[in-house]
Formats: structure tokens, sequence, C-alpha cells
């Protein structure tokens, strides 16, 4: 074969580059590609992928040539370093590495200082003046030598190191001395024999030889092939050889190593920044034996290779157009950079960063985009803990809703709100949450439970608010007559500080310090840049003004979900709420012989007998009216003049009875019934499934006077928003819909009463009328349902629940098994299930569109804030997401990353 | 227009068949073709569906040329009958009708006896010699030619005939003499001429002139015009005009008048069956005055006609190859058939009648199949209630399960295990049941509940044992303490009788007679046309010998669903299952900490510390693996050599536990624990959804060993049958499954169980292992799914519930108003939703056979059994349904329906 098989790289020449990763794999394209931009790497060569091809049609032998390409090669890096293999007076070392293709596990570890021998070894003594340092990279070359290329354990030379520690009385590797080195070199050498059967190889090329096998030979260990089997890799030739000079920090004064970044770290400030020491080597500055030195002092201490360092980060960043991380090296007074890549920073470096290159026209908006992750979003978003404090953890739960939150111990919400009124800082603890507990969940600073998921109560509530909360926190068993909770022997009464961290679902004892988010000028102009970039509208899920505000300020487009439960259970409206609950059933009964009544006459009769049920159902909800009409002006006006989709009425009625006897007979006395009557009706409530019982639309079903009061207060609101010349767009959404016919019936009736309305007011207003798409049968039949449905708004909280079987108040105790299995690789509470809930998603997108081209399509499940749903959301080709506040950014961000991923 | 416009039929010949529905109208053609076979109906001409649009082309007049044509054809009409009209010796009295080519709801009523007039009653009377039966249907005539083709109501008529009665002082018309109705006949002629401010028509040309009018006017009616709209019924060109000559069989003594029946319509019976009376009209045979005659009496009495009469019904059973029903006159001495169609028939006769005529050859077996329905069948296998008896019914809930049950009512399975031991007839009423009542409801004729639906557990279970159940009777209030319930007003209390028609879901007083089923041996022919027709396979649910023992006896191929949960319940089982429970969650923990320990002695020190719970929990399940191994092999053994599906353990384990304080006392007791640990286990182990919990498939990702052991005992229980020289097929069945790695990881746990049962015992059988498709993200992903899975049974039940997100525990309470209100046209839980749970169903077969060409696909959830579902799975290609054994037949019928319908 004619064909090259090696290639060189140094002195700012290489015969590959960047593109040549499938024939010289990444690592060597790497390392060509910074060598022939002309940075100073340690000169090498790359023997190309194909020839490990070669090899194996070769049964296991170098293909005819390549030994002498490899003997010329060699010569060319002896050249290019002025050193020369086996020669101690001016040795040449070198690395060994694979590097296919793609990056892989199971393959050939790295073998450093190859070169090294008997006679080399006096010689670097000579030179450094530094026996320990010499003898001790000569016995990490013999053990890894030994190890990675000829199967000799690296076990049994670690128990001959431990053997000579113990002689010696020493603890730590670096307490042997250069003697006590020497003598452990001698043992690796006699290990090497008894194992190997050959004595340790003195010739620098045959040790060579025997590492470019073994690196061929790792190609096909079992473990490399099933790795690719596993990752569908296939149309590889093979791995390719690396071989590159050593380079050491630590020959003398004249050498140095350290860590650079292109710009700082931490606050993204376009500066260099780094630390390095002299006459050392990189192991040094990790092991924090000597303190480093600024960067800048490399300026009057070696200029020359200031100048050029700073010459070649400034070059590097532009070439990579992003913050380089650079390890480098000065030894004997000449800089070399050992690796350069894109750089970790916090997350308010992360956004300072994309924006300045965006503005320095370094990078365009879309590449700016990615250079931030959600996760360092929500991180800026939320008071975290001082990544210094201790931490003393009781326990784990769910990240529920992120945040550090520092309190003290109530086990109730009226505790909690007292409390807080006199200015306590509190947690609220509860075995789980209810509708009940808003109040103090809205003053707590943190919210713990020991039962349920992600997206229980408390977790949507929480994150609702913005507020840190750990879910099902199982090992807490909690005591509310005792005002305690136990963790093991652990006991913590009420008043007791803990802390909680919503990111790790942490429980912490005591007060651990926090740090406050502080948002930059460059946040708002980094979302702006999001902006741009994304087709996606981003919505927000909120029930209040407060939080349409924050929304608002976040960036929200408009409210997706507006859930109107919290307008029923405020303050003194709980009790027509429980009025009309009492008069239910018997007001259904009326309907349903009116229903059936054949006469006006009969009518008549009806009507007079259920009188007093009529009052009393009737009469409660025009009790509510007036609340809800002044709830949704107030969240009108703070979103004008952005739409509002607002939710009908969703959870089942026995949601808002009190369950224990106490509260029954608090609510007996306000109605004036028999504690036994208010039982009662818990009891005729009680559900099996309430999940998928006698909630969302069928109450309306039942109940259309309910949804009709609601639409009624929509409407009302919205003319009297209008009339501040605010411009309202209501969007009035009926839940839990499962067919066409169930819509249009319910419909009709929110329509009709609307009219109503507007025939009274003299005046109208644009409104439209939708549906969530929660329930399988609905994203089945979405062309049915779009005949009916002016927008589409997919509740996957729901549609997960049912799709998947899982019941989220209880799943809680099975699916962390789940993921931990494998079954699934996140929690479909969390990410979206794209597989399975995936497809009803996108079916019910596709089909709806069919019958109604322009259908309006929006996600306001708890996954309209999490990216990779939000990537799927633009991928099925959905209007916008919708969201808490406090996740508006993250999914403008994630939005604008979904364009630049998909197009 | 040269056209020809009517169509004449008579003696013999027919200028029309059978094939002109479209010109004729249904009527029309059926008269002509009648009458072109040779049966002697009454002659008379149709006037053609074009005319009428000619008409209304006309705007509202004859066409040019109908008079004459209508003339001529009265004069035809007029020599075939020997009569003439006007004739007071002869009268021809004609009845006139509408006919469009569908039949049609809203279009003109019959009128009768056209062509009476003054003169002509009188000639009638002197030819008859009975002057009330000629005012009689003179008046008869004058009301249903005012009312049908003028427009005078009816109701005016009525009155002065019941002022007429008052008058005479007596009670029903037929009381009136001949002189009352001669003025009451006058009576309407003043009526009649108020109205309709003319005389009425003395001329019977007038008469029928204005009577084609009036049909023509009615096809344009509002009613009629709505009903072709709402039915999208186009295309027609207009109703036809039947006029007809009038027969009477109370002429005289030569003259009589009958029904017959081509077999007997009670038994099936090839015989001619009917009866008669002579001088009488069709009115006197249902008016019960008089006693008629049976048929062969006629052969004495009338042999003419007799012999002519048999010889038509032979005719007419061979060319509509159906019993026949026909009436019959003879008119002095000449026999007309006035009608004959297809006849009405008991279960038994349909289904002897069905089988001989294949037999005769008179129908091939594909239309055998359809002359039987499936409530036919299903009405034929159970117990009923004497059609005669006096029902007092106190309330009406769902029929969930067919049959008639009497007995007392007892409130407790105990109670009613106790009073059946003394022989006593029990109805188990109870607010629900659960599996702890199976014991009582195995010896009640009968069960009653209180709540849930058609396929809540008294349903399903009761269907199962094919008992007599009603379902969800609101109305009835149940005190288990005062051992009593109420309904309204009513108080029944314990030892009360009852009965429950469980075809019709009544709750009624007392002991209404009862009539036990009776299978003849043309049930057995019957079934087996059915399984020459039928494609699909039928098995059955079972659970136990005898129930499968009952399910082979009604032909079914095998068991698509033995559940075994029972197997967990029954006698002393349940002590090892809950001791099983106690010790489930540290079992659980034990299994967690094995999986994270890291090395072998981790490992030990972990089993050592978990000692106990392990022994506990594997403890229990040997226990259960003999009793679980006895239970199949019973059931294999009754099946044999056919397959049997089993379903490893499907309820969540809170079902295990007792709820109420007593047993859960008994249960500590027993266990040897304190009540208190009874108790917290049963509160750690609630769920707020189970339906969604944890449960199925679940279950075995916590504890493999539950599934293993029953693996093992299925496996164990087959070898053993094997060795008795049967045949087994056990398939093996998961249920729950959502996901395929989930179904993986639980079938490798299976897998390697069963390969360890093989080593033990040196041999081996053939199995398979498939799943369940109960959950819409295993139909969604069914492709993947069929990766691991060798069968799929579609569990529609659960699929169901969560594809429409109805809990069938408490969608009952709203179910039935989505029915009424048109939003489901069904229960989806009796009759398989098709346009939408099918949509998922259809899914999983078509990507399931993607991936696994010959995948078997069966239905085993309830819809197995139900018609319109079984029609569905035939058109989805599913292999077998699996129902309940006395749904069974009815499977095989339904089934064999399926192809003649689809083909």
């Amino acid at each position: 074969m004619a064909e090259k098989r090696v290639y060189f790289f140094g002195n700012g020449k290489a015969e590959g580059d960047a593109s040549m990763k499938n024939l010289l794999g990444g690592k060597g394209a790497n390392l060509a590609e910074m060598t022939s931009i002309g940075v100073p790497v340690p000169a090498g060569f790359t023997i190309a992928t194909n020839v490990c091809k070669e090899y194996y049609e070769n049964k296991g032998k170098w293909p005819a040539g390549l030994r002498k390409e490899v003997d010329t090669n060699v010569k060319k890096l002896e050249k290019a370093m002025g050193l020369k293999f086996g020669d101690p007076k001016k040795p040449l070392l070198v690395s060994v590495r694979s590097g296919a293709a793609v990056s892989m596990p199971g393959m050939m570890d790295t073998v450093l200082n190859l070169g090294l021998n008997d006679e080399v070894v006096e010689g670097i003594i000579e030179k450094t003046d530094n026996p320990r340092f010499a003898y001790d990279i000569y016995r990490r070359f013999i053990d890894m030598f030994g190890d990675v290329v000829m199967g000799c354990h690296h076990e049994k030379f670690e128990k001959a190191l431990h053997t000579a520690k113990q002689k010696a009385g020493v603890k730590n590797d670096n307490e042997l001395s250069a003697d006590q080195l020497k003598a452990v070199v001698e043992d690796y050498k006699k290990i090497y024999k008894k194992e190997v059967k050959q004595n340790f190889p003195q010739d620098p090329f045959d040790q060579l030889t025997k590492s470019i096998d073994a690196v061929f030979g790792s190609w096909n260990t079992p473990r490399a092939a099933k790795y690719r089997e596993l990752n569908n890799i296939t149309g590889l030739l093979g791995t390719a050889v690396n071989v590159q000079a050593m380079v050491f920090g630590n020959m003398g004064e004249d050498c140095a190593t350290g860590v650079c970044f292109t710009r700082n770290p931490s606050t993204g400030k376009k500066e260099f920044y780094g630390e390095f020491l002299r006459n050392a080597q990189g192991e040094d500055v990790v092991a924090g034996i000597r303190t480093p030195e600024p960067l800048k002092n490399l300026k009057k201490e070696m200029p020359p290779a200031y100048k050029e360092l700073t010459t070649i980060m400034s070059r590097l960043e532009k070439h990579y157009k992003d913050m380089q991380d650079i390890e480098f090296t000065v030894q004997e007074d000449k800089l070399y950079l050992l690796q350069t890549r894109n750089g970790k920073r916090t997350a308010a470096a992360a956004i300072k960063i994309a924006t300045d290159m965006v503005r320095e026209k370094l990078i365009p908006q879309k590449e700016a985009v990615t250079r931030v992750t959600p996760e360092q979003l929500d991180h800026l978003l939320h008071p975290h803990f001082d990544a210094k404090a201790k931490r003393d953890v009781i326990a784990t739960g769910l990240p529920a809703s992120p945040g550090a939150a520092v309190g003290q111990v109530v086990f109730d919400a009226d505790t909690a709100e007292e409390w807080a009124k006199k200015g306590k800082d509190v947690i609220l603890v509860r075995i789980e949450t209810s509708p009940e507990d808003i109040g103090g969940m809205a003053v707590a600073k943190g919210i713990l439970t020991a039962r349920g998921g992600m997206t229980s109560h408390a977790a949507v509530v929480a994150r609702g608010m913005g507020k840190c909360c750990v879910a099902g926190v199982d090992a807490v068993e909690i005591n509310y007559k005792t005002k305690k909770f136990t963790c093991g022997k652990l006991t913590v009464k009420q008043g007791d500080f803990v802390s909680l961290d919503g990111s790790t679902g942490q429980l912490m004892k005591g007060q651990v310090p926090t740090v406050e988010p502080e948002l930059s000028g460059d946040f708002g102009k980094f979302m702006k840049i999001c902006d741009k970039v994304r087709k996606l509208g981003v919505r927000t899920n909120a029930d209040t003004p407060e939080d349409a505000k924050r929304a608002r300020e976040f960036g929200a487009e408009g409210i997706g979900l507006c859930r109107t439960e919290h307008m029923f259970f405020e303050g003194k409206r709980i009790w027509p709420v429980r009025q009309m609950i009492l008069a239910a059933e018997d007001y259904a009964a009326m309907l349903t012989r009116l229903d059936e009544a054949l006469t006006k006459k009969e009518e008549t009769e009806i009507k007079k007998e259920y009188k007093d049920t009529k009052k009393q159902f009737e009469g409660a909800l025009k009790k509510l009216l007036p609340y809800q009409r002044k709830d949704f002006e107030g969240i009108f006006k703070a979103m004008a003049p952005k739409p509002v989709t607002v939710r009908l009425l969703d959870p089942p009625l026995h949601e808002f009875l009190p369950q224990d006897k106490a509260s029954q007979s608090e609510m007996a006395k306000q109605l004036k019934v028999k504690p036994s009557r208010v039982k009662a009706e818990v009891e005729k409530l009680h559900e099996f499934n309430p999940m998928l019982g006698h909630r969302g639309v069928r109450l309306a079903v039942t109940y259309p006077a309910i949804y009709r009061m609601q639409a009624r207060a929509i409407i009302e609101a919205a003319l009297n928003v209008k009339k501040q010349k605010k411009t309202v767009k209501p969007e009035i959404m009926i839940p839990l819909i499962g067919s066409v016919d169930e819509l249009k019936l319910v419909k009709e009736e929110v329509v009709d009463e609307i009219k109503q309305v507007f025939k009274e007011k003299g005046t109208r207003i644009s409104y439209l009328v939708g549906t969530m798409i929660e329930i399988p049968r609905a994203a089945l039949t979405a062309d049915e349902v779009a005949e009916e449905a002016q927008f589409f708004s997919f509740g996957t909280n729901d549609l997960t629940q049912m799709a998947m079987g899982f019941s989220r108040d209880d799943a809680g105790k099975f699916l962390a098994e789940y993921v931990n299995k494998g079954i699934y690789a996140v929690d479909p509470f969390q990410a979206l299930d794209q597989n399975g809930v995936g497809k009803l998603v996108e079916m019910g997108v596709k089909l709806g569109r069919e019958t109604r081209k322009t259908l309006k399509c929006g996600i306001c499940g708890e996954h309209g804030g999490e990216p990779s749903s939000i990537d799927f959301c633009h991928r099925v080709g959905l209007d916008y997401v919708s969201c808490s506040p406090f996740r508006v950014p993250i999914a403008r961000l994630a939005a604008a990353q979904a364009v630049v991923k998909n197009g």
C-alpha cells in the first residue's frame, strides 16, 4: 500500500487537521489542528485509524512499510524536540494514547514517560538534580507499561509499593525517599519479569512497538466491542495511535506549569485568568502543598513565555469561539500547551460571556443561546447555599422546587401564617399538602413533605410560587399531635431550625448560610437574544395577579393556564362552595326531572318542589360570582394586553370538603346543618380513584351552572377591564374532555351564558373557547375534538398519568426504582415521555390541525418548563409552552436551543 | 310523458317485482312480488314514486295522463275483484297507503275502507246482515279520512264517540248498538263538515283522488323532510301510493280471518301453526272475546281454503327462506293473504329453525348464524322469570349479570355461606363487593350492590360465575349494623325475600316465579354451525377447574385469562400472603442494598442483617407455592389439551389486608404482631388512586420473587399434568406493562426461574410469555413491546379506564348521564368504545405485528363477550376473544355473525 499511514505534528506544522477525525481519531485530529493554528503543543505523530484495520486484516501484524514510517516519524520528532530516544543526555520521552473517531470507553489507557530505561533515568537525575522525580516517573512508567501494555496487573505493583511504604514507615507515596523509590523500581522490574516472563524492555523502540501493538489490540477487547454494539457505532476503521513528546515543568527554575482561562470563569469578565507554579508538575497544583501564583506574576517572572501564552490564548479563543481552559507547561523557558478545551464557568459567567461574545461579533445569536444551560439559569434564579458551607444532611427527598430555604419547623398552615406574621422564617413540614395549606405555603420559606412526587400538590404549588420544596422524604415520620418529626434516631421539634436544598432534595440540620440570587443586566440581554432565536411562545401558569406580574417580569407572553380552584378556597368563599356542594345532589336530581318533564305544568311542579335546593345551589354560585370576577379583573389587568387562558373548575367536589372531624363540625355549624349531614356528604362523595372520577368537565355535564357562573365572571371581568382601556384576550379552557360531544354540550352552555352577558351589558369582546387535551381519548380523537375547540392545551401531567397508568400521588413509591433499573430513563412526570405520551401529543396536534388548520396548540403541564420536553414541543410544532413564573426564563432559553438543535 | 306511472297487481300477475323498490316503494314492490309468486293478495295498484316527483314539479297538480291511468287501474281492480266502486250490491272498498323506497316515519297513515258512502253502507248491511259492522267501518272511515287526508283532528271524532258512549252508558266501543253507531256516523259527518267546510265526499273517486293527493303531500311534511335530513336519506324520487282492495272475514259464515306461521314460533318445530276465527275480523282475534280455533280445524271447515293456504305457506317459506308470519282472510270462500313477514320467535325456536333450515338446505350456514340474536342466546342460558308473573319492582340498577334470582336477603358473605349451608337461597346485598366476599358470592343465588358499575368487582365476578347480579342500585341505602336496607320508604330486613332480574336490573319484592333454562340438542348443532363460520377463536376467562369445565362444555377453546388473585385469598392461604406483605418493605430495602453492594463481604453482611426478613418473605412464598401448583394442575387438567393463559398477580398488595378493626386484630393475633403494626401497614399501603398504583408488573419489579414463585408453580404443575399424558400449553401473561424494558426485566426473572425448574426436574415443556396490553402506552409502543412479548392480550377494562379517564368504580355515578345525554352511545365498559379505545387496540395489533408477524393477539376484557365488541375484534384481526364461561356461546355466535357482516 502506497497510502500514508503516519501523520506528523509539531513546530507549527501538521499533516492533518480537525476535519480528519475519521482517519486520525478525535485526539489526533485535535492535536494536528492545534499545531497547525500555531499553538506550541509538544510534537508527535498519529498512526491513522486505517492502519488498525490493516493490522487486523494482516492477522495482528504490522503492515509492510509501517515500521519504516514510524521510524521516520520518530526521527522527525527527535529533531522537532531537539531530543533523542534513549539518549541519557537529551532523552526523548513520549506518551502513547489510543483515540478513535468517536470517544469510546474500554479502549487502552494512556502510557506516559515511554523512553525511560536504566540509563536514561540516570541522565535525568544528572540533568534535574532530582533523583526522587526521576525514579518516581520511572517506577510509574514500569507500572503503566506493565499493566496497560503487557497485562501485568497494576495491583501487583501497588502491593509492592505498599510493602515499601510499610517498610519505610510512611503513609504517602511522596514520603518515600529517592533511594527507597529506586528500590521500588527494582522490585517493579522483578514483578514485571515474573509476570511477563521477560525482562523489562530497555530499548525505547521496543517499548514503543509493544505499546502500539497494545493500542491496536485494545480496539477489539470485548468491552470496547460491546460498547460499539450497544451504542450502534458502526463504520469505524479502528483506533488511531497518538505518540507525543513528554514535557516537564519541574526540570528546574526555567520550568513551570499552570492552568489559565481566556476569560474569568467566575464572573465572565474578559481578562486573562489563571495560576501557575514554578518548577512544578501539574499534580503539585492539585495537591495544594504549594500555593500557586496568579497568572499575572508570570509576566514578570517569564516575560517571553507570558507574552507567547497571552497571544496564543487570544488566538485560541478566536479559533474555538469560546472561553478556553488551557493547561500549559514551560520547560526550559519554552512554552508548551498540553490541552485546551472549552472552560467550565459559573452561571453568571456563562451569561456574561455569551452576551459579550455576541456583542464582540465572535459568535452569532444562535450560538450564544447554546452557551448557557437551563440548569445554570435555574440556579441563577433561586437562592442557593453557600458552596463552602458545611451541610449536616439528615435525609434526602425529591428536589421538587429549586432554591435554598432556612427556617423553623412548623407542622400546619395556621402556625406557619402566625409565626410568619411575627417575622419568623418557617419551613412548613407536612405529610402531604392540600389546597387548604396554600396560605401556609405562601408564607413559608420552604416546604417539606414526607409523601408525594415531583408533581404532587406541594411540588406543583411550590414551583408556581418559585418557592423551595423538597417532597417525598420517606425517611421522615411526622407526628402532628406531638408536633415532632423523627428521621431515624433524630427528632426535630416544632421551632427547630432546618435547611432545605430544593435543587438536591437535601434536608439539613440547623441554619446553612445562603446566597441570594442577583440578576445582572447581562441576564436581560441574554434573554433578549433567546427571544430573537426561539419560535415557540412562552406563557406562564399563574393563578393570581402577583404571579402574573412576576411572570411578566420574567418575560411571559401570556397566561397558558390560570387555575380557578384556589378562587373557591380562599377565605370566606369556601362557605358558599360548601353550601353548593351540600345542595348538589338534589340539584342534579331536579335537572334530570326537568329534562324528563313532558308538560309545562310538570316543570312548574318540579321547580316548586325543589325551590329550596335551587335557591341554595344557585344562591351559592351568585355569592361566588363577584369574588371570581374580581380575581379575573386583577389577572387580566396584570397580563394585559397578552392573552389569558382560564381553566374552568377542575378538581372533584370532595376536595372542597373538610376531612377531619373538627373541621366537619365547624362546617356543620357554619352552614347550620347536623355534623352527621356533613360526614355523610364526605362519605358519599368519596371516590376510589378520584383522578379518574367526577371532576373537570364532568362536573359541568352534571352542573352546567358552575361553568356558567365562571364564564360570566370571566367575561364580565374582561368587559370591566376593557372599559379601563386595556386589551383583554380571554381564552376559556374546558378541562378533562374525552369526546367532542362532551365539549360541544358544555361549550353551548358557556357560549349561551356569554351571549347573555353581552346582551345585558350591551357590549361585547372577542374570546376563545378551547380545551385541555389530557385524556388519551381526546388525543386519539383530536380531529373530532377540533371541530369544537378553538385551541388545544396539552395537559401533560394528567396525560402522563393516564397514558402510562401512573398516579402521580402514588407512583413516588416505585417510580424511582423504575428509573434506577433503567425502565424509564427519567421520571416521566419531570421530563415528557416522548416515546409514549409524546406520541399522543404528536397525534393530537396532527389530527387537530387536519380539522382546523390554524389550531393554536400549547402545553400547560409541568413539562412546559422542562428543557427536553420544550425541545419536543418545538419539534411537534406547538405554538407555545406554559410554565410556572420562575421557569419562564428557562423555557425561553430552551425554546431558543430547540431552534438551534432542530433548525 | 309516455312513461308508465301506475303498476297493477292481482290475480297472480303483477307489473312489478321486489327489485323495483326504488320505483314502487318498499310496500308496492313487496305486494307485486307476492302477487307474482302466486300469493293471492287482494288486488290493487301502485302509483310509482317518480309520479310524486312529477307532482311537485307540477306545483302540486297531477301530471297529465295520471288521471286516466288511475281510472284504467281502478277498472282493472274492479274486474279482478269482481266488485265495483260505489256499487251497493258489490261494493269495492280499498285501502290507500304511502310507501317510499326506505321506511320512513312521519309519512301518511293508512286510510282503510275507502269507497264507503251512505248508499254503499246500506248495501253492506243487506249483504252481511250486520249493521253494527257496516256502521262501524263507515264511522272509522270518516274518522281516518277526515284526520289523515283532510286534516280534521282525530280528537274531535274521538270526543263525539266518547259523548255517544256516555249517553249509551257503555264503556267500550263494541258495546254500542248499530243504531247508536249509525248516530255516531251522522255526528262524524257533521264534525267533518264543520271542520273541512265541505260535506263528506260521497263519490269514491273523489275520496280516492283526495287521498292520493294527501299521500303526495305527506312526502314533504316538515317531520318527513327532517327525518330524511337526519338520516342522510337522499336521492329518493318521492313516495309511492298503494291502492289495494279491502277484504273482510266477517261477511258471513263463508268468511274467516286468521294468523299462521310456517313453523311453530314457540318451539321451532316444522309444522303449520296458527289460529283463525270464522266470520270475524282481525280485531276480534286480538280482542279475545271469542276463542280462536287452531289452524288444523280449518282443514275440516274450509278444506279448499286450507289446502290453498298450506300450499302458499310452503311456497312463501321457500321464497323468503325464513319462517313466515302470515295474516290471512277468507272472504266468501276465497283466500286472501294480507301480509307475510319473517316471524318473531322464541330463542329456542330461533335456534331450531336456523339449524333445521341448514339441514333442509334452505339456507347456507352463513345465513343461519344471522337468524339468532346474541340476546336470544343469552336469554336461553340463564334462568328467567316467568313472563306472566307479576313484578313488584322496588328499584332498578344496572343489569350487571343476566339471570333471575330469588332468595332471602343477607348482608355479609359469612351469613350467606352459613344460610346456604342450611339450604336457604340467599341474595347477597352489599354496598360493594371485594375479593373477601367471593365465598359468599359463590353460594348466593344473586348479588345486589348499591354502588359500582357494569364492570365493578361484583359484576365481573358474577358474570364469571354465570350468576345473576344487579349492580349500582343507587336508591338502596344499606345499613350493615342494623342489617336492613331502605329504598325510599320501604325497609327490607335480613331474611326478607327479594327477586333480582339480572337482564333488566330490576329489584323486586318477594318471590317472583322463575323458569330454568333447558338446552336442546339443536343448541349444540347451532353452535357447531357458528364454529364453522367464525374465524375468531373463543376462549374463556376462568380461574377454577369448575369454571374451566363449564366453559369447555360451552365450547371454549382455551383459557384466555386465568386470574391468580383468588389463589391468594382462599382459606388459609391468606395468612402467608399477609405475612409476606408485612415483610415486604424491609425485603425491598434488602434487595436495593444488595444491588448497591460492591463487595461479596458487604453482600454477606446485608444478608445477615435481613436474615429474618428474608425468611419471613420468601418463607411465605414457599408456603404459597404448593397451593398455587395444585390450583394450576386442576385448571390444566380441566382444559387439556387447550392453551391456558395465566395472568400473574395483578392487584395491589393492600387488597389483601383487612380494612376493619376486628379483622385487623385477628390478623395481628394470627401473625403474632401488634395490632398497631397491622394498622400502620394498612395506612402505609394506602393509595390515592390504586387503579394507577403499585400493582401488576410493578409488584414484580419491586418483588421479583412473587412472579418467580408463580412461574414455578405454573411450570411444575404443567410438568406434573404432562406426566399424566395430558397436553398442557401454559401461556404466562404479565399484566400492566407500560414499556418493553419493564417486560424484559420481569420476563428475564420468570424465564430464569423456569429454566431452574427444568434443570431440577430434568425435563421441559413448551410455554409462552406474553403480556396484557391495558396501559395506553403499551399500545402506543406495541412495536417495542412485541420484541419481548410472544402474545398480546388486550385488557380492555383497564385500557378503557385509562384511555377515557374513567374509574369504573366511580364512573357509575355519572356515566349514565353521559349515555342519556348522548355523549357516548353506550356505556364504554359494556361495549368497547371503538372510536377511541378501539384506536389503541388497532394500533397495538398493527404495531405489534410489524415487529412480530405472527404475534397472537386476543382480548380478555369484559368486552370479549359483547357482540359489537366481538365484531370489532374480528375486524381488527385479533386471533381470539376471551370471556366468562356463560358468554362463550354468545361469543361464538357473535364471531360467526362478524364474518357474515364483514366477510
